[in-house]
């Protein structure tokens, strides 16, 4: 009867980790089609990409109720909690993946007629599939539970950071260029900065897998480097 | 002997309660300073936020340390099970509420020296009285279990994002008059943003005190307009 309570919680667990891998793999198609959208300049795929994070919501929600529930009924110890707990952390940060693939589609909306730059947009795609990367490594870290290789996505976060800087300088001096860009890329402005934090949500998940299997958090400081800082600012 | 073990867990629920608080009302103080010294461009008051942000990561952390071990050790159920898990996901907000006071001091620093103006400053600091009100009459209504003033806060978050939407205009308004404006004013645009975002975690958190009263997710779409799509962009 035990064996067969403690099997139970197994399976409960496996399901738990299964839909945490599904919202994985919904917020990377939602990273991909939303720059395919900004590059495109296309409106219905970008309608597309809001339209879907209603999905990516659904599960976070159906996790978070499951976990929560389990942790009631089963009364888990040590390991097992990390497992559910760190469910529920990854899921969150995947919520909000989610949400910043979304943000980026309803910027499209906004500058799809607008004066756009080619050059800026092609940095930006260099920036993107290293953040999808990210996301995806960080992904099968968590399923195999490897703390080695989540702790290499993390460490890998500074190259974003850096990519997100000096695109931010760039942007700027496009803007100074040509004021009719000034517009189009402040909103470039933010769609970097959404792939930038997306990153950063990468790095969360490492945290936690690292937590998951550890049974501790990461003591280190947080790989990040405000490179910004780099920044000049034009003498006025 | 049982009575004395209900007191007991009783009392670490209030104590991680207590800490909740405390964390807000640090995280309250970041938002006023971190936008007191973009005003003055106080660069040492930059720094004391920048170095004030380790603080409340840390009980964050211990938050999370005692919550997990109280469901662990107490293995609580239905509400007792609801409050601890509404701590960590409250504590989760407020940590980067936290960052994104941080964020803004960082950018006084890269901003403190540069052309400046003040009409954008004056109506940011009304977003801010805002979204101070916002955080303030959210944690309130966490303390007093209000879900009533919650909703409250949930439902206003409207207007912050209105103030944002036309704050953004009018910041592309500056670039496009005054070149020498443009790094400046993409800076603020970031600070204005993270403004925002900090009304979207007060958003969060009324979700939570609806969570852990009623024992189950708010359903109601989030107030969430994006009103940035009624901006205008140039012709080209």
């Amino acid at each position: 009867m035990i064996q067969h309570t403690v099997r139970m919680f197994d399976t409960e667990l496996r399901a738990l980790e299964r839909q945490v891998a599904q919202m994985g793999h919904l917020a990377g198609d939602q990273i991909v089609r939303s720059v395919d959208a900004l590059v495109a300049k296309d409106r219905e795929l970008a309608r597309s990409v809001i339209a879907g994070d209603e999905a990516i919501d659904h599960l976070q929600q159906e996790i978070d109720e499951k976990a929560v529930a389990l942790i009631a009924r089963r009364q888990p110890m040590a390991a097992d909690l990390r497992e559910i707990i760190g469910a529920i952390r990854i899921a969150n940060d995947l919520e909000r993946v989610g949400d910043l693939a979304e943000s980026i589609a309803k910027r499209v909306l906004l500058i799809v007629d607008s004066f756009a730059l080619d050059e800026p947009i092609r940095q930006m795609r260099r920036m993107v599939e290293l953040v999808l990367e990210q996301v995806r490594s960080v992904l099968q870290s968590y399923e195999a539970r490897d703390v080695a290789a989540a702790m290499e996505v993390w460490r890998k976060d500074r190259e974003v950071d850096a990519l997100n800087s000096s695109l931010f300088r760039e942007l700027l001096t496009y803007m100074m260029e040509d004021m009719r860009s000034i517009s189009y890329c402040a909103h470039l402005l933010f769609c970097i900065k959404n792939v930038e934090r997306i990153g950063d949500h990468a790095t969360n998940i490492a945290e936690t897998v690292h937590y998951i299997v550890k049974g501790q958090p990461l003591l280190e400081e947080r790989p990040k480097v405000d490179l910004t800082s780099e920044v000049m600012t034009p003498q006025a």
